[in-house]
């Protein structure tokens, strides 16, 4: 089978590739090539796998070269982060909106062209809850809370989320939206994304650095390791429509966590001088953001599926630990 | 003041056009000019107001055109009706969410380059709620039901109560919308709704003429005269930023009927004999689409901004009968 991976060169896209390269089949069915779609080259282990091909540059315009390649199963991960869509509203519609209804009318195109209809994994975020007046949200955000987003990143992810449905529920795609818990620990150098915080008081004190906090300990927000994430990606790829019961988007596990919490992990772990590189600074900007998210999620329909959260956040620290010492 | 009013040419744009020139202010301040956008010419009474002016032709490229003219309020009320929607998905995409992202874009650059943010009212429906597999539909929908359509019709309605929500967030308008009932007794003859036939039941009787009804006796659905409807959305123009509490989009007030209680009311206002003019005819396709939509609705914050339902089905089918035969 052909896989198609948007944003494959990021992070979470690279880990996927990995995954899939490792596991060498998806839904019972041999990997034969991986389309890796992104903005930068991926990583080297990836470009030099025979089976791996790569599209770089803006995924806007590839998106009908793309689907004209043989095609079986896409995940779309490519995306511009919250903190970007804040800064840049133009920079947050073309590259979460605009991108994703191109790729979308592509693959409609093609099905309409008679090929069969491909299956497609959404990556959506819990970023598109949030407390609009109105709607208080719930103290646990479910499958079925109302989305009210507070950010241009949320609601291009909400609405996108209603278009994979719409194009699913018309035969066009075979498509599934899952929203992404905040991913933490990532490696690496801190993002434009408002959650970037959550890895980097984790990942610079482990490296002997200082971390600053924008938000005060006891700040509450689900969060899952990357190895989880990808664990859900891949199931619900995997899901019948049978077991996904119904076309809206799922919440992928959550592990609920305060800042607080994540740096008691932290210093079980590692130490109290590891803890104590971390240092509160207040960020209005970052704090506000933060505000409009959810403080905790649940995931009844991903737990249908087998999956369940981290078992608690030292595991998700001695995980990062074990990658990045490797 | 000047207004502008998409679809100004359609039933509900025409009656809404002819009720703000007979009231001659809005929020407090004096109509000076009323745009009507369409793509139809207006009644000849709308276009003889030396107050109005016309635009013509399809509002997709008409947006920035429009955005540049002097310009304090919205009323964004163009739109393909859902069975044209369910016939034609690439109309539906075009009409429906290509051109009010159009509008609000050229919108926003007004504001961008230093213009008062517009009052815009987006006329959503009741269709973008919906029974997903996964999700239940409560008995009665009320703003804060989870919506999940099941027409591109209704998704394209509820993706743009989104990006109105949004662009309102970072102060590019000042916008509100309202998800209108379904109307009735239109005038006229049938159009392309799936929901057509709830003003055919009632309308073709009255004309002595034979009438199909798709549908069976018990089917549930709320409705709205027309006056009620236009008042509805006049009151959600007016209403402060405080009385509508959120961004969320809120639903006008409905009055909760079965086909066979709105025969009942046209049978005790206009006699045995009209209700023997229709006819049951089970329709697939439209039977399923209405099988999609709630069997009723509530409109708790409508209420806070003073709005009630029709008090009962034979006012309404009492309001049609004078109104056509003045």
């Amino acid at each position: 089978m052909h896989i198609l991976i948007t944003g494959g060169a990021g992070f979470i896209g690279a880990r996927l590739t990995r995954t899939l390269l490792a596991r060498g089949e998806l839904a019972g069915r041999r990997i034969e090539r991986v389309l890796i779609a992104d903005q930068v080259a991926p990583p080297a282990d990836l470009a030099a796998d025979p089976r791996v091909r790569v599209h770089t540059g803006a995924l806007l315009a590839q998106c009908q070269a793309l689907a004209d390649e043989p095609l079986d199963g896409v995940f779309h991960l490519a995306s511009a982060v919250s903190g970007e869509c804040e800064a840049d509203f133009e920079l947050g519609l073309r590259s979460n909106l605009d991108t994703t209804r191109a790729l979308l009318d592509a693959l409609r195109r093609r099905t309409e062209a008679g090929a069969t209809p491909v299956r497609l994994v959404f990556s959506s975020s819990v970023a598109v809850f949030g407390p609009d007046p109105a709607i208080p949200l719930p103290a646990v955000v479910g499958d079925d809370t109302l989305p009210a987003p507070q950010t241009s990143y949320g609601t291009h992810k909400l609405v996108c989320e209603h278009l994979v449905a719409d194009y699913t529920r018309k035969g066009y795609i075979d498509g599934r939206s899952a929203r992404l818990m905040t991913v933490t620990v990532r490696p690496g150098r801190p993002n434009g994304a408002a959650s970037s915080f959550f890895s980097g008081i984790i990942r610079e004190p482990l490296a002997g650095e200082i971390a600053l906090c924008p938000v005060p300990p006891d700040t509450a927000h689900p969060v899952s390791s990357p190895a989880t994430t990808i664990a859900g990606l891949i199931a619900v790829y995997e899901a019948s429509r049978e077991m996904l019961v119904g076309r809206t988007a799922l919440n992928l596990p959550a592990l609920n966590m305060t800042v607080g919490g994540m740096l008691d992990a932290l210093e079980a772990v590692a130490g109290r001088a590891a803890r104590e590189l971390v240092r509160f600074e207040p960020d209005a900007r970052i704090a506000g953001i933060v505000a409009g998210w959810p403080k905790a999620a649940s995931a009844a329909r991903a737990a249908r599926l087998g999956l369940q959260p981290d078992r608690d956040f030292a595991d998700i620290v001695r995980q990062y630990i074990a990658e990045s010492t490797s």
